[in-house]
């Protein structure tokens, strides 16, 4: 806030290029520094701002880190749909999750490395859309309707960001095809359309449909471990976790793939259970969730 | 963490419904409890998880606190326009403000309370839009072409908090009527709308646009505080602060309303700087602000 206050009163357009061109100089003296920049620069490139000299996930939310006993406990759970929107969520939800396991074989063959990142980059790109979508329709709401929120935003949020780590955390070990990318677009523009129409005629439904497909998510991860024991993905045994895996869940120095795998599935166990919760609630109920829980 | 870790395995119907149950019984033993919630209701309310048994704001994001002496040295500032796309922003926000000026009679007859609250009440539902919208492109961003965000989204929600939180504080103070209400609702459609459309073909037109509406809004809040000093709104140099403000804002427990008129001015000159930093960047360049700065 020191720093801050000190270029706060400067928009001429001096000052603007001036703070520009000392944050492009590295100089970092009137500007708020990420103070890791430094430290970062020295090891990885003697160029301050590019894209290597900063690295990923430096100013995430709170997010809750799991303990090694709590990683073992993550079961494979099952609300039972109760009435006809928690039906139609999970029918959407089973019908999808057919037709991409048909579309990518993911039964059948050898489920490799290649495989394994294609289908969690395609699953992560997909999670963080909900997340996103709803925290900017109750924003917009609280805005236009000048009332409170309630305090969904801040985990809605948190659960949209997790999700992109856990991309960006798959995409340190290997980056999909053009091709494959191209699809991603596609996915993407399908999904955020769909989600926001159905955010605006029923919440519920979309918490509820986040909250099902949490326990398939729950499901795959689970697969995923077994892979990496039974052996199709046992390189991820002794795969050293991404740098930027280890600091967003504080792993230890020397963690592995494996351990990155199991603290994705906790998060994706307690999206599970905070969207099945926030379904069950009305939308002018106080949401549980503290930030980072 | 604990209480969630104590939780997480929890998604079958019953465990769901108990979550719920205890919930709303106010028994917090298993859910992540705001502590708060506990002081708060013996205070205001018998009945937990009614609105008014949890206040407003308790989880907010970082934002910068300001010291008396940085709330006085806020100043009036113009970035004069650089190019097309600066000059198209500028004329834009001074096109707005005049037509606003005008029908809302800004600048002819008394401005009161009651028409100080509509004036802020309308500009913070607006200006709560920007940030929401261009954070949710540059997350969609990331996910979809499978590549980091440079920092920039945690910026852009704490600056769309922010302005929900001025908001939020007008509102404590009067609740404007139905039919201006109305037209809250038609602005920020416009205003979704068009951001919206000109983030996708200019980020860089955005965040300037942005930075020209706080210098306007520098402008405004200080034309309030003179109101205040000099007559017509003279009531708030004696008015309590809200608690909402006294909290977000750490002020003093017998702040006045002049206070909280002094934090959103020093709020509106840091999005100034900030928008027009991050104008004058490139959308691959490390965004220099770390969060709650
Ligand atoms: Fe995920
Ligand atoms: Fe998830
Ligand atoms: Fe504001
Ligand atoms: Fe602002």
């Amino acid at each position: 806030v020191q720093t801050i206050a000190h270029v706060r009163h400067r928009s001429t357009k001096a000052e603007i290029e001036q703070s520009v061109k000392e944050f492009k100089e590295g100089n970092f003296k009137n500007i708020p520094d990420p103070d890791s920049l430094q430290h970062f620069r020295s090891r990885e490139s003697d160029v301050p701002n590019e894209s290597h000299a900063i690295p990923i996930g430096q100013y995430t939310m709170p997010h809750p880190i799991w303990s090694r006993e709590e990683l073992k406990k993550v079961n494979v759970t099952h609300k039972p749909p109760e009435g006809f929107v928690d039906r139609a969520a999970y029918r959407c939800v089973l019908t999808m999750r057919r037709i991409f396991d048909i579309l990518t074989r993911f039964n059948t063959g050898v489920r490799d490395e290649k495989k394994w990142i294609q289908r969690i980059c395609f699953l992560e790109t997909v999670a963080g859309v909900p997340g996103m979508i709803g925290a900017m329709f109750r924003h917009m709401r609280s805005l236009r309707l000048m009332r409170r929120d309630y305090g969904w935003i801040h985990t809605l949020l948190e659960e949209a960001e997790n999700e992109r780590m856990h991309l960006l955390t798959a995409l340190q070990i290997k980056k999909p095809s053009w091709l494959f990318r191209t699809t991603v677009v596609g996915a993407q523009g399908v999904m955020v359309t769909m989600f926001s129409v159905a955010y605006v005629f029923s919440p519920k439904f979309c918490h509820r449909f986040v909250g099902y497909l949490e326990e398939e998510a729950v499901i795959t991860y689970s697969k995923c471990l077994e892979d990496i024991e039974s052996g199709s993905l046992k390189v991820w045994k002794s795969r050293p976790a991404p740098d930027l895996a280890i600091r967003y869940w504080k792993l230890p120095e020397d963690a592995k793939m494996v351990d990155v795998v199991l603290a994705i599935r906790a998060d994706e166990a307690h999206h599970r259970l905070v969207n099945h919760t926030l379904a069950s609630l009305k939308e002018t109920e106080f949401n549980p969730y503290k930030p980072g829980q």
